[in-house]
């Protein structure tokens, strides 16, 4: 599996973390391959943080624990899909996902 | 904005893409400063590709527009969560989403 993996230049993926039941996108965090590792055999989601260069699993300071639920991988191996059952608030700020009041003004489109 | 954005060593930020009435999580792409603002103004997806180093807006060549319906930045700048209506398959594969059928086996965990 770590073979299909396409890693960027500091050998890090994209792993979006969803909310197993209703579908939130609550962060997008980075994995290595003993983060993916990890996240995959113990049940808990951890990631490798790319300022402080150190794995850090998700709740073990704030209790926002991270429950695997199911991962996946992209079709070409650059991002996984984690989703979890998220105990509390995703983002560090307190809010429930890292995207809460922070909409950028953006045009929208419409099908024709 | 482009301000707040903090961008990996390519000059890029990955961008969640999510069905906006479904909450489906349908593929992660890249955009640059350019492809934000284009995103942002036009009520179209355009990235930028990390394989061809080229903008691409989303659909010109396969029809499966994504039309823009919000954006967000995340908390500390580095993803952007860009709700969409997506047009058919959103996976060049013509899968709906680039993760489907692409689970890895993972131990889950439960709350307590």
């Amino acid at each position: 599996m770590a073979t299909a993996l396409k890693r960027d230049s500091a050998g890090l993926v994209a792993a979006i973390i969803q909310q197993f039941d209703t579908n939130e996108v609550l962060m997008l965090g980075w994995m290595d391959d003993e983060a993916l590792h990890r996240t995959l055999t113990t049940g808990r989601v951890t990631f490798f943080s790319r300022s402080r260069q150190e794995y850090w699993r998700k709740g073990d300071t704030s209790g926002h624990v991270q429950y695997v639920k199911s991962v996946a991988l992209d079709c070409d191996g650059d991002a996984l899909l984690v989703r979890v059952d998220q105990v509390g608030a995703a983002c560090h700020t307190g809010t429930r996902t890292c995207f809460d009041g922070r909409s950028l003004a953006a045009v929208t489109g419409e099908r024709d």
